[in-house]
């Protein structure tokens, strides 16, 4: 059997090893419930300060910003739920390219009265400063545009959305978990109020997350119950994949730069043996995307076809969207950037991690190259 | 400094050694996305299938009706925010004596419009077939009552409850946190449509527990997103969390009898000595309660300076609810009961665990006696 690639970055990581080393004493010795007020609960309750601290201080917050949740998907549920009050009838205004951890939150809604507006994209996945501007209104309560798309890499311009959703008095959210530890993330700079994360995307535990909420945003508890998380998210703390998720986060920002670097090595070197071999693909998404991450799209084609011959090749990559595959044919984000359908039905992703290697690059490249030349 | 006597099992255990070491490989070599349709995800998939069967054998349950959650408060939340419809006003019966993760979620429904009864319960904790009966009605949507009381042990007589629901069309949840792994619990005995479980409360890890959902139960999904958990609670699963959960609770299940044996013998001893040494205090809730809870009362104490210098003894135990000690002078639990004031106020809760031994027992005794008695 051929050495396995795992090249699927963006569906999950591996572990960091250090993180999971700091994981280790609160799945052990060091078991105290971090909410009881006897000395054997001091320690979990200074661990879960110094995550706190360092998460924060990651992405340019204050530290009681940070609220601990399950994960990617209760970050951003609790971004768009939260907002709901009996009553108030404000629009919430998504884009058409969320992930489905969004959108599916905003049909929830849309289900309980509260009115939902889906914003279009360009071709290369961008939602435009314009075409927010020509939707919102000072009836708009909440704008919600992820920071980088999960399935073909597009970096938002949340900056400028952000700034034209305050205008008109209204929150801004993003579905940051394809780009925190994989691009700078600077909530202040970002100007936004709400910001979802996952720690398996950069190499944290599975099942871990937080939202950033900026101090003084009206947004009710997700989970009601206990005081934890200033009484924002009720449950025990689990602290050993809250101290992972902060080990992971420090670890992946101190190496950014480096990262990013090995990451635009690696996908150069896979377009450019495609190209040299003369194979007919289209590359989704825009120039400057998050490192990483190839959406690439094979005429006539099936991407299913195209997973599965890389997988008895050793090679892990995605088709669709990255979660569950399973779903579509063609997913909502090429639907919505409108990709040839010939093109579409042979969509792959490659998501590469820093763990790759060129030899590994080279190999995926000639592995699909053997596949499209029917070898 | 003394020994460490950790008696406080109902805020949190320790993970049990094999749960501990069932994680490990999943936490290590074995990171791929369950999801995945790639042979590397096998394995996390049938993982967390056997774990699913092992944890449905254990409540008598079909593997298809267990949900994974983030733990207890995440799969109490569900169970009473699922049953939101918008323009359906029926009515949420519960107890005054929920853990606030069933009480503030029903504080949340109630925000948004939706109505809330708070049954009473008796002097010993028990919400009585009898009151149920005299506030449901036809018009009633859930019921919830607790099988166990977290600060009190109080065994709710749910089968009988959950009849009353159902000749009046309602649908029934327990709260079973503090009885799963502890008590024999069976879902179709007990007639219950919903049950929440926390696998930190039965020696499984933090962070992760089920909500069991009777087959054609009409719920909404918690968290939406990707297609995980049958569409019903989106989000990447925590593999490793769930496999500890599993591999804990089985273990619990499996020496439960023996585990009861022990803790019974402990409480007695506990009781007995306090008794033999003329100690002013009553034991609230039931005869029989479940095994390991001991909720004391001092007269003339304070529940917070008995759990100082208990503290300062090397003894870990509890004041007021369970999870947020900070939260109240007399809990809402022992306000229900009607305890004197004067007891109320000198409240401490011990939980012991399998793992407490004769010697410790005797040990938390001659402690509280020493403090009582001034020396």
């Amino acid at each position: 059997m051929k050495r396995h690639i795992y090249a699927d970055n963006a569906a999950t990581t591996k572990l960091d090893r250090d993180a999971f080393e700091a994981m280790l004493p609160w799945l052990q010795e060091q078991y105290g419930n971090a909410s009881q007020p006897y000395a054997f609960a001091r320690k979990p309750r200074e661990a879960l300060l110094e995550a706190r601290m360092r998460i924060a201080e990651c992405i340019g917050a204050f530290p009681e910003e940070i609220y601990f949740t399950s994960g990617g998907t209760e970050s951003d549920n609790w971004a768009i739920k939260g907002m709901m009050r009996h009553g108030d009838n404000r629009a919430t205004i998504t884009s058409r390219i969320e992930h489905h951890a969004v959108l599916h939150a905003c049909k929830s809604i849309e289900g309980l009265g509260f009115p939902v507006v889906y914003l279009p994209v360009d071709g290369k996945g961008l939602v435009t400063p314009e075409v927010l501007s020509q939707v919102i209104t000072n009836e708009t309560k909440l704008v919600s545009v992820m920071l980088v798309n999960n399935e073909i890499g597009t970096i938002e311009p949340v900056a400028d959305l952000a700034c034209i959703a305050h205008d008109h008095g209204a929150l801004f959210h993003t579905d940051a978990v394809q780009a925190v530890g994989h691009i700078p993330v600077d909530v202040k700079s970002l100007g936004v109020d709400l910001l979802s994360a996952s720690a398996h995307k950069f190499n944290g535990p599975k099942g871990v997350g937080f939202l950033y909420i900026k101090k003084d945003t009206e947004i009710s508890p997700y989970a009601d119950g206990g005081a934890q998380e200033a009484g924002m998210r009720a449950g025990t703390e689990n602290i050993a994949s809250i101290v992972g998720m902060a080990v992971a986060l420090q670890k992946s920002v101190h190496v950014m730069k480096e990262t990013q670097y090995h990451l635009r090595n690696l996908e150069r070197m896979i377009v450019a043996a495609l190209s040299k071999a003369g194979i007919d693909y289209i590359r989704n998404g825009q120039e400057s995307h998050v490192p990483g991450n190839l959406s690439l799209s094979f005429k006539g084609y099936e991407g299913e076809m195209l997973l599965h011959r890389l997988d008895l090749m050793g090679i892990m990559v995605s088709t669709g969207s990255a979660c569950d595959s399973k779903n579509t044919r063609i997913s909502h984000v090429l639907r919505a950037i409108d990709v040839d359908k010939n093109y579409a039905m042979g969509t792959i992703r490659i998501s590469l991690g820093k763990d790759n290697t060129e030899e590994e690059a080279v190999q995926i490249a000639e592995s699909i190259i053997k596949i499209i030349n029917g070898q």
